[in-house]
């Protein structure tokens, strides 16, 4: 694959009248656009524009309803159940984060489950809404099932990731991570590159060690058994049971309390939704003492951690949220890699619609 | 190592009195005693009676105080922050979710930050507490740093356990485990058993992969580098950076919000107090819909985690709380399996206090 280094603000006006073709509103296809484009920032590829093809056909299909109308089914001060009706996610986990950052701002945590959504892209922009805001916030999603249980062969859970956020200088704290080792995104990469996986990543559709990536593109969503191995690999030895343990509390933040679909049942194909589930958070921790004491005590222990002793060979030790700071600087100045394929199905999308490209995609020469 | 099988009841009764013997009043005894013998109960011997001796030896030294009287330093109606006042853990870990547990009732949800405490024993204990009470228990806690972070090679961080549990049948979810690839306990055994690590466990002072349990035994406690890798692994390939984010996330919640000290600073000689910190958070789950419903849906979802495919060779899929009670019910019939030298250490102590130990160390006929 060829990457080619395109101009963020060209690239975000795009995807603003693309959206806006594809049938949302102005507001809202900029909502879209600026959670798809922060991965882009961020430097994680298969969350960011790559996907608006995918979103396009799930339109075109009827799994994504563009004038859905997400319902609050229950609500307390502090928490409140929401029915995406099969909406797109990314509005649906807006309007939730911004529903918990209220409440955490009137009663000091706002938690909201969902059912009912559909893919609501990198799980840390809603963490980061919470944060910008001077709150904690957590977010989680489950996805179609992609992870089998320690010991298992058939694909349970979904990859569904954590994210955290809370302010610190002169990086705020921002994890985001998949309870699986490695996303779906991360074997499509290996598949496209046609290199083999390396071991403890997947298993084939017998329950064994793979290298090849074909077992999980084309296995898994038939259901033909195989899956993502759970953060820690398939042994208790290297603490499988952990990421399973993980995965699995994901499940039952965003499935079981919001009473939507599991992993095993969350689906990318059909019309009205995937049954996606997420869970938005926000905590005011101003609850357990003075916010700058707070923020100073986390940015000095982060910077402890970052100037510890590098094992041999280390050239340096992050702290997370570090890496999304440095990629975004740098890609907001020098441009986002695209890659060709990538490329292609913008243009094919903007020759769909009578939209101009070249007026967009403006390339950086390097 | 041999082992040799004790009745509960005997174990128990006897506990309490040396503990008393400790200086603890009789309802202290109990609580500590119970917190205790559940890790034994639940299969888990590095947290229960074999460390009596190390707590009477923290005791002794004044790391522990006996009659110390743990304060509320804030407050508001979910949450509060407690200063342990370098009490003995357990007493301050079970005050601390009792707390939260009464908030939860009232307000919906209760979460408790606690620093200055010590070695709390098993993180599920509290959480079970909150199960047992029909809530969702979360229960975590920081400990002296062992884990490293990715790319480092100096501890930095606790262990680090995060518990969770939730009702469900016919056995209720509860995830207990360190973010640490192994715990520091497990590291003991291969010590014991003269065997060495397996690799991807741990890392030596030059921060590189080790097979001897040394370099964590001697090495980590002396501050010459090296320690325990966090769950994932030496590699951002294999997610250690995932576990390491989840390290730190416990940091975070305990030390960071309570003030307290974070693992680098968390210490386990002098007086007056390791510097523990713990977060015990209960949240009444029926503000997302009717109970009932939420935990028919998770034992539901357990249940078809526990019946899904089996990987080639694998004889059974579990689901987190599950060998714990069936190890629970099998040691109260047939015996709690104790080590000599443990054995060994009770009889010293008893000796020391003028306990006729053979009245309450009854052994089971195998």
């Amino acid at each position: 694959m060829t990457y080619s280094k395109v101009k963020y603000e060209g690239l975000k006006k795009l995807c603003h009248i693309v959206f806006e073709k594809f049938g949302f509103n102005r507001e809202d296809s900029k909502t879209i656009t600026d959670v798809l484009l922060l991965s882009d920032l961020y430097g994680t590829e298969s969350h960011g524009v790559q996907r608006l093809i995918k979103y396009y056909n799930e339109i075109k299909q009827g799994l994504i309803i563009v004038n859905s109308n997400p319902q609050i089914i229950s609500e307390t001060p502090i928490s409140a159940v929401i029915d995406g009706k099969a909406g797109m996610g990314q509005l649906i986990g807006k309007k939730a984060m911004n529903i918990a950052i209220k409440k955490a701002k009137t009663s000091g945590i706002g938690m909201v489950s969902v059912r009912n959504s559909n893919h609501y892209g990198i799980a840390g922009y809603y963490a980061k809404m919470a944060e910008k805001e001077g709150l904690m916030g957590i977010s989680m999603t489950n996805s179609p099932a992609v992870t089998v249980p320690t010991f298992g062969k058939e694909a349970m859970l979904g990859t569904n990731p954590i994210a955290i956020s809370i302010p610190a200088e002169p990086y705020p704290f921002l994890m985001d991570m998949a309870t699986s080792v490695v996303t779906r995104g991360k074997i499509e990469v290996y598949n496209k590159k046609k290199e083999p996986l390396p071991l403890g990543l997947a298993l084939n559709k017998d329950g064994e060690d793979t290298t090849d990536p074909y077992d999980i593109i084309y296995n898994v969503p038939k259901k033909l058994g195989g899956g993502l191995l759970p953060l820690g690999g398939s042994k208790e030895l290297t603490g499988g049971h952990k990421g399973y343990g993980f995965a699995l509390a994901v499940e039952i933040f965003t499935a079981i309390l919001s009473g939507g679909d599991t992993g095993n049942y969350v689906h990318l194909d059909g019309k009205g939704g995937s049954g996606t589930c997420h869970f938005l958070c926000a905590v005011d921790y101003g609850m357990f003492g003075d916010k700058k004491s707070i923020e100073k005590r986390l940015s000095r222990y982060l910077s402890e951690l970052r100037n510890s002793k590098k094992a041999k060979g280390a050239v340096r030790i992050y702290t997370h949220g570090e890496k999304e700071v440095e990629s975004y600087n740098d890609k907001i100045k020098n441009g986002i890699p695209i890659n060709d394929a990538t490329l292609n199905e913008i243009g094919n999308i903007c020759k769909f619609f009578h939209i101009n490209s070249s007026n967009y995609i403006i390339k950086v020469k390097s």
